[in-house]
């Protein structure tokens, strides 16, 4: 039987993962797939700790070159995560003729347009199905099951420890800090979660499956982000008595001929699946042109689900290399109706917006009238009780608006003497 | 560059839609796969009627020989529907070496298992993405995606008639009756909507499911079946009350070493993703060991839907084809801890029971007794106002008991003389 040989990079949680599968399911990979997949070589610079899964110490090694340079590895999979030297190791492995199967969306993002190249230039494969909602297999339904599509839009829930932190906020009613604390915990948080907070991982995931649905290589620095530390108990609150929820999106949509990117928190309807999904779960939401409107949703984590998707990759590489000859993965084709991306001035969208006014007749004239001015009608507004403080809470729902307009409205009421603290905006999504 | 010739028996909706789709996005496409796909030859009785797509006259033929007889054809694309003579076409053509695509769920749950020895034999391929959740890629994904995992179970709304008249119910506060009407009148339903509200199309896509999860094909016959047509009004708000929403489920799940397959409607709590999934929609609900639980959503029906899931299919066949050789489709294997099915009479789960019973003290302590005595506990009890009738209903969840033990104290139950009407039982999940 023919046997296929992996060199992995990066032994840690994913990797002893994909070691741990490929050994205890050994026999039923090998029925499926009709040949035996061999762990080569692993590298780590700690080959020293123990992991879940015992490994013979003769294929462990610190050096990479031995597996990069090995001729007898067929496929590279890099599970070590960071940009550098990550993306040269993958680099030199495909000139040295190897396939791919990679984890790293921070990689992907920045460096993915050259390594794509360089793939293709030679021949070869590079497979990330777990760097975008682990083991959910959304890319190899946007590449391959939904292959005659063209897409309107994706708008994923794709980071669980922001995810965590919103849904505990809405469903505990705490505070932004108490639901970080308890995220960190119960190991859902990083020490340092700012990558996951900040929106970076949602933007690094958004560049791929922008990629995906539009054949557009979205450079990083060009998705307008906002993350979720500024979201606070009271409009987690007044959004649920609104019907609506607040979720950390990753958008890319398209509008006439410019496309969107975008990550930031989101009012969506507390009606709508996108909506249900709580927790460290992940979902991804495609309109797509002749399939419709779907729904992938999984843990968006996890050391064997992200391993789940490693071994899918490994697989139908394996399966291209017993065909004996390159069979590309599909070819991403690019959207040419798309003209530019859309700066976040001319993002338009329906917002809500808090205002901390003095509680005095005329107050609420003054602040819609300038939101009149700039062109922004209001579809809903509640005032909340008066408390002890001389400022109430005045929440209201807008119409679609331009961005620069709703900002330069927000600034001025802010600069009304009847008006507390900086008004809270934020977008929302029509599902 | 390379020309893969299809041949397509059945031009009706979906036929058209996927004639459609190769037309219109032929550059697309070919740019995608590196090849032309070429309609060679189209089947159907009737070769007069206008369909959204003109084609040349002289590919059409009412002659299915010419396809399955002409050695150009490479793939033969199966969309008349029905068990004979489609299962007649795909069987020739297989032993002429024609790979297949179908979206003829009816015929692969009753054919399926000798058709796929025979595809196997053979060396060629059936391909089925359209018979389940039609554009939703649930086949690839549980397939390929999760090619790694096991399963536990998998659980699908896959019936978007019997959804839609259920979501209506709830949501309209309307009878089973207006809300088929309704279906009807938006062309949800067919004129004779028997197979899909009794429940049987939803058991053929868990043949299918059932297979792909565990590799067991379960005789059609086995499954447990139970439609909708008997869930009334007051069920419905009685269960919304209690915070559930009812459900026509397709389950296929392993208890043990027995299988459970059974299709009923199924009261499952509202903040569940699938209690989200409304109208015509379906979704998949799938528990595997690696990747977790997982949910698929989308569109179940549709012409440009079923026929996206049928092109990708054929896009899937003219890879293999591409690659000059037979690439079998990953091996289905079965799982072998499953030594049997389960029997309706030991089905274990929680239910949701109403008694229309006389409003007298006693009454609930005779019914409670019977239930304690078949070992039934019971959860919690809303005794309704009473009404001027001098029947009051009694709603009871029960813990989880043997449908065996359920089903005679029921019986028993229903012997009381102050017990009208039959009672009511609706099975439950716990997700």
């Amino acid at each position: 039987m023919k046997r296929i040989n992996l060199g992995i990079i990066g032994f840690g949680n994913v990797g002893s993962g994909v070691v741990k599968i490929l050994r205890e399911k050994k026999a039923y990979l090998t029925q499926k797939i009709g040949l035996e997949i061999e762990v080569k070589k692993i590298c780590d610079k700690d080959i020293v700790s123990k992991r879940n899964i015992a490994v013979d110490k003769h294929i462990l090694t610190r050096d990479p070159r031995q597996i990069i340079d090995d001729p007898q590895i067929d496929i590279v999979v890099e599970l070590m995560g960071g940009i550098n030297p990550a993306g040269e190791f993958i680099s030199e492995a495909l000139k040295r003729g190897k396939n791919i199967v990679t984890a790293n969306k921070a990689l992907l993002a920045q460096k993915g347009k050259e390594l794509f190249v360089l793939a293709s230039d030679r021949g070869k494969n590079i497979y990330f199905e777990a760097s975008v909602g682990a083991g959910i297999p959304i890319i190899k339904s946007l590449r391959e099951g939904l292959v005659a599509n063209k897409f309107k839009g994706v708008m994923g829930i794709v980071n669980g420890t922001s995810n965590f932190v919103l849904s505990r906020m809405s469903q505990a009613n705490c505070t932004f800090k108490d639901a970080l604390a308890e995220a960190k915990l119960k190991g859902f948080a990083e020490k340092d979660p700012s990558l996951d907070i900040q929106g970076v991982d949602s933007a690094h995931k958004l560049v791929l499956l922008s990629y995906l649905c539009f054949g557009r290589f979205v450079d990083f620095k060009d998705i307008f982000i906002e993350g979720i530390s500024q979201i606070s108990q009271a409009d987690v609150n007044y959004a649920g008595e609104l019907g609506f929820e607040i979720k950390l999106l990753a958008i890319a949509k398209k509008e006439m001929d410019e496309l969107e990117v975008r990550v930031h928190p989101t009012l969506i309807p507390r009606k709508h699946l996108l909506a249900s999904v709580s927790g460290v779960f992940n979902a991804i939401y495609v309109s797509s042109d002749l399939a419709g409107d779907l729904l992938f949703y999984g843990p968006g984590a996890g050391q064997m689900s992200a391993a789940s998707a490693v071994v899918s990759d490994i697989v139908d590489l394996t399966q291209d290399i017993k065909a004996g000859l390159f069979r590309p993965t599909l070819n991403i084709v690019e959207d040419k109706s798309i003209k530019k991306l859309r700066r976040i001035d001319d993002f338009e969208s329906r917002h809500y917006i808090r205002f901390m006014a003095v509680d005095r007749p005329g107050v609420l004239a003054k602040i819609s009238g300038i939101l009149a001015k700039f062109g922004i009608s209001i579809a809903s507004v509640t005032q909340k009780e008066r408390s002890r403080a001389n400022f109430v809470p005045i929440v209201m729902i807008t119409h679609s608006a331009k961005e620069k307009n709703l900002r330069a409205a927000l600034d001025m009421i802010y600069r009304l003497d009847v008006v507390k603290e900086e008004p809270v905006a934020i977008r929302m999504e029509d599902l």
